[in-house]
């Protein structure tokens, strides 16, 4: 019997829960489990109740920490900092915590400072997520078949490491380990980097004396690339705050490539132009016949090509549970 | 009985013939029509006959403009300049000429060089395509509740404009009277630029070192805004050369944009971060509120607000057979 606590009864929080305690006992990595729910809003606890998320609601942090054994963090990231700094002198000695959040550097940063050494911190980011918030948007099935990122702390134990590992199977996600830093700088330039240009397009567009006129004429193609400028607000400051250095880097070489094709329209550099946009073209497509990770249901253009592709190198790092690739 | 040449039957130039040889003659504002074609390449002309989208084959371009009192030019915007010399002499008194390029100004400058003033020039962009091309990936329902953006030449004659609305009409597409010169700048901000900011960001995370390891982490969100960089290169750098001015500021405009947001990150400008966030979001829920114009099919978000919301100026310049809007 693992007793676990879930400190945040949102959407991610909420989600974990209901997939820990949906799991078939047949297939649950962590074995029979109690859950105990806390959120500092009682109504999202009564909510994750009402969604069976949850066996025990808690009313403070001490009497939800009393006797747990894996702590999962599901706050939005800004409030990580806080929430460890008052669960730090309340962990029970050989308790393991993890987190959901979208950057690690500096959330590995924060548990090292501020954690006590009798209690193993293991990062985690799931790959999944809706538009919609709170603990009535919940699902269990939200991981199923999304990679799951997970970053030991440099000092976290074995035992601690396989019980993380353990609870992403137990929600039917991919485990994958994944240094900090590479974490922030892969994600900046595959999930956040993308937000940006989102809503940097909707922006100039949007802002510009013709767009009156002009939105008629946006259809589709428009609607898809800015459909990531209808993300969060919120959630993505806090990324920008946490993720400064590979954002910055990112945007740095996106505006410097901007420039350049500015310059090569300037010039009518017929030849560099078809060169760029033929590139990229099979960039994509490259990209595409390496049948990247979706989840089910979103695997919509796995058939565009026939050829099967062996993926030799990029899903090497994916942890098996018998051949643990923790990489550090 | 209106005779109708097209000269290049790749996708749009079959399409069209195909939506205007089976519009209902209940419903057919051109009424009967014979449509010859013609293509460079004697394959694309027996595909499209294949299609049932001609009458007749023309083997020369004399032969297919011998009694021609509609010339659509269905050529890439880079061959339209020599298209439009090589049909010159050509043209029978009379005749109005058309053409479905992407940018506008650009041909219309070749038109009021090259031709001769017994005949009329009617610029014409349907804004919908396929990522296939080719008379085989014709369809006649392409044009189907699609914009159709035209812009005569100042010396046009009314019946000309006529003419290519009810053309616009047979194809059920809806008629948008526009300036070059606005066609080219809008076009530019809600098509080509966001083609450019997909491209760029394939090309940027997709020749970094970490590529080969980010690329499995990489999911829908980066699918979707890098669907767009899949498109005709050749199209682009046509579009690159023929468009210059307006990318040129739309370019400049972003790149600068997101050289802000780069210094905002690094100045942790929390207020400022959220502000602009919020700001692209709503502009999108604005836009979407507005019911933007996509084809039957591609309006499955009209539905995220139940809000019935009046379009009072945005649709003041769709024409209407009876009261043409055309703008000068």
């Amino acid at each position: 019997m693992i007793r676990i606590t879930v400190i945040g009864l949102g959407l991610i929080g909420t989600s974990l829960a209901m997939a820990i305690r949906g799991a078939d006992a047949k297939d649950a990595p962590l074995g029979p489990t109690v859950i105990t729910g806390y959120d500092k809003n009682p109504r999202a606890t009564g909510d994750a109740r009402g969604r069976l998320a949850i066996d025990r609601e808690a009313r403070s942090l001490e009497e939800a920490l009393r006797d747990a054994q894996l702590v999962i963090v599901a706050v939005p990231v800004q409030r990580i900092r806080d929430v460890l700094s008052e669960i730090a002198p309340l962990l029970p000695s050989g308790a393991v915590v993890t987190d959901v959040a979208s950057t690690k550097s500096q959330v590995l940063a924060w548990a090292n400072e501020l954690l006590p050494t009798t209690v193993d911190f293991v990062g985690g980011h799931p790959m999944a997520g809706k538009e919609q918030a709170g603990a009535n948007a919940a699902d269990p099935e939200l991981f199923k078949g999304a990679i799951y990122c997970v970053t030991p702390s440099q000092r976290a134990r074995q035992p601690a490491i396989d019980l993380v590992e353990a609870m992403v199977r137990q929600v039917k996600a991919k485990i994958y380990y994944i240094e900090p830093a590479e974490h922030d700088a892969y994600v900046a330039g595959i999930s956040h980097l993308p937000f940006m240009l989102s809503t940097t397009l909707m922006s100039v567009v949007g802002r510009s004396s013709g767009w009156k006129e002009m939105s008629p004429l946006a259809a589709t193609g428009f609607r898809d690339i800015t459909r990531l400028a209808s993300g969060d607000a919120e959630m993505h400051r806090d990324i920008c705050l946490t993720n400064q250095a590979a954002l910055v880097r990112w945007l740095n070489e996106t505006a410097q490539l901007l420039l350049d094709l500015r310059d090569q329209i300037e010039d009518g550099a017929s030849d560099e132009l078809l060169a760029f946009f033929e590139e990229a073209h099979q960039l994509r497509d490259e990209w595409l016949l390496s049948r990247p990770n979706l989840r089910p249901g979103e695997d919509d253009f796995e058939n565009v090509s026939g050829v099967g592709v062996a993926r030799p190198s990029l899903f090497g790092r994916f942890g098996g549970k018998s051949t643990p690739t923790k990489k550090r």
